[in-house]
């Protein structure tokens, strides 16, 4: 089917092609002319796209995305159809929904996982929305999405993909320390000789056995103990909005949370905790507080 | 090659049906004289051996492996080797080396993951002890394993190997507890139609893609809130042995800690502490304290 | 000074007491006609008040808090004050003030602590708001507060009051978890024969003494163990606040987190993560799932 | 009463200072020339007390206090007194107390709390051992202990002490973390202009007043930001020990683990897991991995 794409970086590029070997037409925009774009404006897009039209925006969540839609609310007509594939929250959803419903435009959004391995593997994609605008998109879904009777899902109404995608990237969160607090536990033990190699043996044949477990093994291969990897890890905000939502729902999340804050204490955010603490210290015990002297103890 | 078994439970009973199939001759003893057991002793199993013997010892951790380890000390000769299969602790290993190193015995520690699947699948092994006794066994190892390049370490000097397969569970704890948290949270939210559809959907192209997940599918298959499951969980004991050697190493584990603190919780190990909360609650504000008054919170 | 007092419950009618002890002329009201009301009507106790007026709102946050400032922003006139002392969330009050400061009336924000002792002991008073309003209404705070220098902080603009008494609240939670967890580490202990007589003689010269170990010998001089107490928390609401707070300005609050979940998970709010720990378990190990044989184990 | 002081660091000597002024006679021994010790060895002072002797050993857990006590154990008489005064773990009172009776000599433990306070304020004492040895000892735990009815507890049989000790200081660790996370969010958010003053106005009414709440105070006085305290934190190992005892009791401390984590994470621990975390988003999503491109992201 015909469609056009706004965003043509790292994962939309990338969808394209998967997309146009899947036999789809599809029309691409970015606002970078060295993008390989097939318009240089969003009118052209639009205008290039038989009615009804699917338009799909693939640029970064927030700003980009927020007046993306508002524009495509002025350009497109009752009938079309936009869909979200960024990252987006999830709350954002419904209002994009809202407004351009009030002009007969319908709305999905879609959390794409897979990331620069989606090209060749295909993209899980989780959808919200309505049941007619999704059978509407199906065929492209069908094309994004890896071979087999898995990685695509109908999760819910309209703001279900991107919840969907936030537990998913939750989960990750928690898995990735998971795996972390197992090598580092390694790393400073005598009793295992290469962490690395073991936890990649783990890949057939045992209960943590996955994808994250074949990546390691990639990872690992030419820097087996990672010291060429900084110890500082950044973040993407789904955990963050993961923990805030469970927060809402009352559910407990200690491990996703962990992990969050993990990465975030490796960029600093403990450090006035830890003046409390050390302050505190030196009030009653005399403990050590400067600076130089912290170095050499 | 020849190797005797001791413990034909679910374990240890699968493992030789693998291995007969992998054409090694395998003597058989348990203390279950319904356990389909080849020998109805200790000493007659030793005798049915080949020097130098390898006796593999697949009973539960503690009081049962502490003795028939011992008892094998007493029958068997230097050269003879002993490969401890069971979730004996890492330390242990080194002390039950010792003793068997005094006879001129050897031994291995070999964790071993995989559950019920292991006969069809394979086992994950992570191998524990010398250069030399592990190359003895080898031939055993091989045919345990799963096909292909993976599913098989020599993880380090002896206790090497129970330290490998304590970390693999604690890593399992905090995977289990990860998803746990995504799932809770999609349960209590509206945006979610059918939070197990959903993950079973990550199994192809996603980045939590795992065989846990695939597990997930079938436990969620004809129960899919999970609402016949108790939520209450139990543990093995490995998260916890991994926590204190984090400790005692210095390494931080809050996703593994949580995750098994989240079972004990479930089994009313923070009773104490609550009773404390709701004690000091009622002191300074008034509170509710009574169990009847709760019931109507 | 006079003064409205709107809310005469446990705090509210407390807090007139010791205003009037202190020379002040407090005007009463409340729903409830039994509550020693002074007036019969929001109408009448804003009649009965002098201009510049001064009313304070001391009702559940929330609704009844929102429609008592709603109904005084159409009673009161440009000059008056309205102090919300109610456990409104930070957030809240800037809607508040504004919409009140449209008709030219004033706004403080008051977080109140001590609960049921405030009223011999004073009350710790956190205030949000201009400069003048809470000179204004100082001579008020002056009363309500504890003898001595402390007890009393113009925190910073509206907002502020709210938001350090979220912050109080949350490190009261992790302070009363850090005790639960030393008391119920003692109660299974054979090393400690009393816990409780042990955490009471920490009340002078340790580095725990606090008001909180105060409370605490009072709670357990009856019940030295504490087993009439319920294993059940309940929350008021103010730590969930400062979590999403921290997790908006990315600071990382582990231990308020803990203390706020192991309330949620004595109420069963873990219950569907333990689900699938639980049923994975079953899966892949063949581990015990059935109620009736978790019982027995 | 007479009794033996070994070790005169800044903890022993103002030991002495104060139980001279409460009329006991101590004779001190140190290893250091220059502490101002009575007498210039152990044997020396052994020989200068009069039997029934007591003797108090305040010197650094580990090797030195194990090597004093068995130096003691050779020099003392049946009927003598062994006090550890120092930080030891409870499990190495037993050992101690076990091989003292063999010679017929009593074992005291006692955990000492109070720091460089302690001189003026008393210190808080938790003792274990026999009720006789206790008796013996108690005039002078009476002359340390503050004034009243607080700061002195017979906590239970050898261990006691020690073991309380530890849970007190894995308390103090939870508060300080608490007071910590509050501090930090106050000093991102907008709402709170002066997060220490505000903090200090806890002081009185409010319920988390204590005694490190007095102690912030002095330290934030002339640091109110604390930006001249490093955001480092170092351990006293006892909230190590005491989650390894709960995790061995089978009771979840999630907040004093969080604590200790989190100054374990100031100096590095975690470094090994952020490589892993950050080496697996790599591989995934093509995200930054570069040190000198994390500088400018």
């Amino acid at each position: 089917m015909q469609m056009g794409m706004i965003g043509l970086g790292r994962m939309g590029g990338n969808m394209v092609k998967r997309l146009r070997e899947g036999g789809h037409e599809i029309v691409g925009f970015d606002m970078n002319p060295e993008s390989g774009r097939d318009m240089d404006s969003l009118e052209a897009l639009v205008g290039a796209l038989k009615t009804p039209r699917v338009v799909w925006v693939m640029v970064p969540a927030g700003v980009p995305t927020e007046s993306t839609i508002a524009k495509l609310g002025e350009l497109l007509e009752p009938g079309d159809i936009v869909v979200d594939g960024g990252n987006s929250k999830y709350t954002e959803d419904r209002e994009h929904a809202a407004s351009l419903a009030q002009r007969g435009i319908g709305f999905l959004d879609c959390g794409v996982s897979g990331g620069v391995w989606g090209a060749e593997r295909g993209y899980a994609l989780m959808v919200g929305g309505s049941a007619e605008d999704y059978a509407t998109v199906l065929p492209i879904f069908e094309t994004l999405k890896p071979e087999g009777e898995y990685g695509l899902v109908h999760a819910g109404p309209v703001g279900g993909g991107h919840f969907a995608k936030m537990v998913h990237n939750g989960i990750e969160y928690g898995m990735m320390q998971a795996f972390g607090e197992g090598f580092a536990t390694m790393m400073r033990s005598e009793y295992v000789t290469d962490p690395a190699k073991t936890m990649a043996s783990w890949r057939s044949g045992s209960v943590v056995a996955s994808w994250l477990l074949d990546l390691f093994e990639n990872a690992t291969k030419d820097d087996p103990t990672l010291h060429n990897v900084p110890p500082v890890a950044n973040e993407s905000g789904e955990a963050k909005w993961m923990v805030e939502a469970a927060l809402e729902l009352g559910v407990p999340t200690p491990t996703t949370a962990a992990a969050l804050w993990q990465r975030q204490d490796s960029r600093g955010a403990a450090d006035d905790i830890l003046r409390v603490v050390t302050a505190l210290r030196a009030q009653f015990g005399g403990h050590v507080t400067k600076i130089d002297e912290i170095a050499t103890h």
